[in-house]
């Protein structure tokens, strides 16, 4: 028997009693499949089939129904159905069990009728406090217990897998039944009626017998609470997650399959990046990363050695490598020249370490040993590539490798055995051990890449513990503004609503006065300093110019007495019919032509469905949505080191960092309006959009200007 | 006995008699590979063991040198050791062999004697007439052959694999012996003393028991032979290379390995796909597509159905679909109804259909022959995925799936088992049959979008019948230019110099003339038109407005007489000492202002050490080298399409097309001057570079100006 797991779940791994409904002794049955599995796993607990028509399933007395069973059930298995499904629910309530798994499909991914009996699930569980693992999914199976209808039962060992797919859990079971790999927990989850994937990710990474978690998803239930709990298993052990619906026909695709409403791509990247998930891309990239995590030694640097019994292999290695952004050992010279006096007089030792074709595993191990004598952090490990040459011995060179990895623990030995019949035999004798198997270089080192990857992760403060620090601001002057403009019924901000705004935050913006009257416009203008330029302020007209709505270079109060006329009655003429023609706002002119320098950005914030607000940072100007040269971040817990970061990712960066003999541009301050629009929109979620195009950027201490801003609510 | 080759290596593939130097009875020995492998391959030629020592091997009668042999010899496979191969070149060259293959490494790859003694070889087989394939080799296997080393036979079959590392060889016939696939040749190319990879390009394409040439590289020897020759084959059958040394690092192993200088990794990409050539990226990329290139249907259009048991699955291959481009069909109304009524009420018709996972092998039938009863332009094939649930039948599906293609011999039908151990049966079912097998959707959708990019590939015009227009240009004028900047043995031209060139080749530039006096700046000017612009002339001076060398808006000859003085004697007092001041450049001022458009675009050419002129086009300005948005063409066998395409390839395009309501700019006029620098290029191959930035671009009509253009030659 396992420890009790400390999670809300921790039942689900071990159960003490397990009832199935619709359990049967016919075969082909889904209820036999779920029957012969648990009795197949070697179950210690107690088992109770349900069936009113058999007295007894698998030698196992049978009951009627679950509020039957003369003793607790801690677990049911509903296979009935989908039409009995509430009604076993309510005898579950009745019976208290505190976990139900119902593999039944005919839920919300057929019909509405489906989704309507999909509800009832969810009130009766909510009611009766029952965690509910499905409906429509193949089961969970432990490591003591094997409660799905898959009909292979996979190998011990460490990997959990959770599945949104069914089909895709029997694929990986089928796999992993070839090729030597062992796993903890598969958890098919279904349409996530109640358990979803942060419930048991979380419960995994309180799982002894898990080191490693894997997931096929379509989609995430609950963005606010993957950010909030993801991170916590992310900082245990690591987690990778496959999503598909990532392509629009694929989104299509997912919605009418388990009804999931996919998100963004962008955002689940990042979110996914933010909680410390090492998202795959294909299921090939899902597979080979389960095994450099499940059997390699944590790599203690970045810089590795090749070393390989022909120049090719060692060549698609050296590219992989440098493409994956990893590095390559440059062998301290006493340790190069220690190689060249070891090695024939042919071989290369240089990295790659070119052993040369007639290598034998003896060749090989020297090598190894004495790259290893290099410091871990100039040689954190080795990738050795065996083709089979006349003299090479796969096998040999395979247990050669477990002995030189017993000898230097520390050192990261990933094996690539080129080739395919003879490599069965090195596949066997490594599997289990802390060298994975490789049967490509690129492959191999695409995975040690996330194994450094998760270096990183492991190092970072996570999500969870992360602190956004507080910018204060004016709060009470914003939520003024919006009361007003929510009280208008209105969702776009006016110039002179989003300056406001600006101000109360903290974020310089040309001073943006409202006049209503010839005479305030002068008083205005005056109060702001010439020149002005003037806008009419009216919510129908889009295209001020359009319509002479705009004035530029007003030099004296009394010009802009002239020019309000000369605005509303403009507009009046020439605007869409019936427009409220609120007023004339006053704006300070910037002269920005005076600045040492005046790079056009672009600053915008978006609100994702899934994963709420996004802050967008890029190349402005009228070219924006051309150029694409922008980048994202959740604007959930904020920083200005991921302003930052944001900022790098751009082509635009380099300019502002300066180029050419130009000055650096003020980055700190536009650091510094990121934040505080993330602060902005952290506090007031119902902002919608917020577009700043262009800002404009002067040298460094010159600061900026927000001369185009639009904010839109809910 | 296979009919002859018409082509100058045919022999090769079947030659009537083979000698093989070194031959030996000593199991281990490289000779005794080559002669067992000769003897196990079933060779019905004569065999002349070369073997001073033994009086027979493996039976035959063994000779102390090959002039010994009695009879004529064609081949000569050498194995004795590097210091004895240019005197068995020797011997070959008496006894007038018509080719020779050296195993024997030792050569330019590990020393600089062993360069010489290649070059040895070389010059011997060039005056000879010999052909040499090696040395450093594996050898060569023929269906009718096998002259190598190598340990195992590949199963005979239809693809062609040309190697520059024998190991990569072994590892493919290793990995070929696991996945019932069959080969037709194998050649290992090693140095490429004198047989390199186009060679053998142009031989298996005339071979016809090859259907695909797969080739591993590392470098290309000759990339103008390669452009001439290679597309031959490409229009025959397809042609995959994998090409090593992308990264800066695996160019450098590469170079140590064969002694390959590699080429840009951006020249190789144009050159393979102006040859037909389809690129590899990784290992698994060309197994995967060699097995739909050996296998499959060819394509007859782009779009396909998604046949699955399971959600998910398809769900990830509509994602991996959208993703490489491909389209999926959309069903015509009737036959999604005829779906629709013979699929359970679950199952999902739209395109991915989803069978749902009780489906039998019939209902896939089903579901398939109903898709293939829409037009094939709609859909074009199927990818078939099996999930192994708890009714699927693999093997009986994939007997199915051979089937339904005998009965649609026009429809592309692709598996993808997933699993592992239940896939293997269909794996062999499949085996040899139209249908292609994968594990994965990803792999298996990468491989669709290669076929169909062969369709293209067949469908255009071959590279080597294309025919670059010629553009009439003044030739005479352009090479005076040259020859006196030869003259002064300079590589820089100074701006009056490109003027000229430019005026030659039609293209228009701001009028410049040189001054050698006040006087003939006055005159000069006159003659361009005020205003003027006035610049030093000096091959010394890079920055010419730091020392005073640039004078905007000369507005008279006077002004222009002055300004001359002024420019000559503040270049002389803060120029570099000792410039050789030729002059003044006098030169038009463009109002580019007044323009309606004015785009910055840059235009350059420079040469590829391997693949020779490249043309680029990208975005200008100041910033270019920041922004990066440029594309690359060969300059070979350009034209206006090639142009055009290269714009489409930049950001900066959408915008010289016409954004918010801007007019489209003089696009025609770009691509005009593009082609005339690829004309000028072809023609002046001393051009090693030119630089057009920026190239103002005005709107569609108005032209263009290329106000800052510089030429180096060699």
């Amino acid at each position: 028997m396992m420890p009790q797991i400390d999670n809300p779940l921790g039942f689900l791994l071990n159960p003490k009693s397990v009832a199935v409904v619709g359990a049967s002794n016919g075969v082909g049955k889904v209820g036999y499949s779920v029957m012969n599995n648990i009795v197949q796993s070697g179950y210690s607990g107690r088992v109770f089939p349900i069936n009113p028509k058999s007295p007894e399933v698998f030698g196992f007395p049978a009951f009627k129904s679950v509020v039957d069973v003369p003793e607790d059930v801690e677990l049911v298995v509903v296979c009935v159905p989908a039409r009995f499904v509430v009604g076993t629910m309510k005898q579950c309530a009745e019976k208290k069990v505190r976990g139900v798994v119902i593999i039944t499909a005919g839920f919300k991914e057929v019909s509405e009728e489906g989704a309507e009996l999909e509800k009832q699930i969810q009130a009766i569980a909510k009611e009766a406090n029952i965690r509910v693992v499905g409906p429509n999914c193949l089961g969970v199976i432990t490591p003591f217990l094997n409660a799905s209808f898959a009909s292979r039962h996979p190998k011990r060992g460490h990997i959990a897998m959770v599945s949104q797919s069914g089909a895709m859990m029997t694929a990986v079971l089928d796999w992993a039944a070839t090729c030597n790999v062992g796993f903890s927990n598969f958890v098919s989850i279904g349409n996530k009626a109640d358990v979803d994937e942060v419930d048991l990710i979380d419960l995994l990474a309180d799982d002894p017998e898990t080191n490693i978690i894997l997931l096929y998803l379509e989609s995430v239930e609950d963005g606010e609470k993957f950010l909030k709990v993801v991170s916590k298993a992310t900082s245990k052990k690591p987690v990778i997650i496959l999503k598909s619906g990532t392509s629009n026909a694929g989104a299509a695709a997912a919605a009418s399959h388990t009804g999931a409403l996919a998100g963004s791509d962008t955002s689940f990247t990042l979110a996914f990046e933010r909680s410390g998930v090492i998202r795959a891309t294909t299921m090939n990239d899902l597979f080979d990363m389960a095994r450099i995590f499940d059997q390699a030694v944590v790599p203690k640097g970045e810089n590795f050695a090749i070393i390989t019994n022909a120049g090719g292999p060692g060549i698609v290695a050296t590219d992989a490598f440098e493409n994956n952004g990893l590095g390559l050992t440059h062998f301290t010279p006493s340790i190069e020249k220690e190689l060249i006096a070891n090695l024939p007089a042919e071989a290369a030792t240089h990295n790659p370490v070119d052993i040369i074709g007639d290598a034998p595993p003896a060749r090989y191990k020297t090598a190894l040993e004495i790259a290893f004598k290099d410091d871990i952090d100039v040689c954190a490990g080795a990738l050795v590539l065996v083709t089979p040459q006349s003299q090479t011995e796969p096998a040999e060179v395979a247990r050669m490798l477990v002995d030189v990895q017993e000898k230097y623990p520390e050192r990261m030995i990933v094996g690539c055995f080129m080739g395919g019949i003879s490599m069965t035999e090195p596949a066997e004798i490594l599997a289990g051990t802390t060298v994975p198997m490789y049967q490509f270089p690129e492959p191999a080192i695409n995975s040690i890449k996330y194994a450094c990857a998760y270096n990183k992760i492991k190092a970072a403060v996570p999500l969870h513990e992360q602190v956004m620090p507080t910018i204060s601001y004016d709060k009470e002057a914003v939520t003024a503004v919006f009361d007003s403009v929510k009280a208008e019924d209105r969702k776009i901000l006016l110039a002179y609503e989003t300056a406001a705004i600006f101000t109360a935050l903290g974020v310089d913006c040309p001073g943006t006065k409202l006049a209503k009257s010839p005479k305030e416009a002068g008083e205005k203008a005056a109060e702001i300093g010439f020149p002005v330029v003037m806008k009419i302020v009216s919510p129908e007209i889009m295209h001020k110019s359009d319509c002479g709505g705009v004035v530029l270079f007003v030099k004296s109060a009394e010009q802009a007495e002239g020019v309000y006329t000369q605005i509303m009655e403009a507009c009046a003429e020439r605007g869409p019919k019936g427009a409220n023609l609120v007023g004339v706002e006053i704006q300070e002119m910037v002269d920005f032509k005076a600045k040492a320098k005046n790079s056009e950005i672009i600053l915008g914030i978006n609100k994702d469905a899934q994963w709420g607000h996004m802050v967008m940072f890029g190349q402005g100007g009228i070219y924006a949505n051309y150029t694409e040269d922008v980048s994202f971040q959740l604007a959930h817990k904020y920083t200005a080191e991921l302003a930052r970061a944001q900022l790098k990712q751009t082509k635009i960066n380099t300019i502002l960092e300066g180029v050419r003999g130009e000055p650096r541009s003020d980055i700190d301050s536009v650091v510094d309006v990121m934040t505080r629009l993330a602060q902005l929109v952290n506090d007031f979620p119902e902002i919608t959009e917020l577009d700043m195009n262009p800002l404009l950027v002067f040298a460094e201490g010159e600061g900026y200007s927000a001369v185009d801003v639009k904010i839109t609510i809910e």
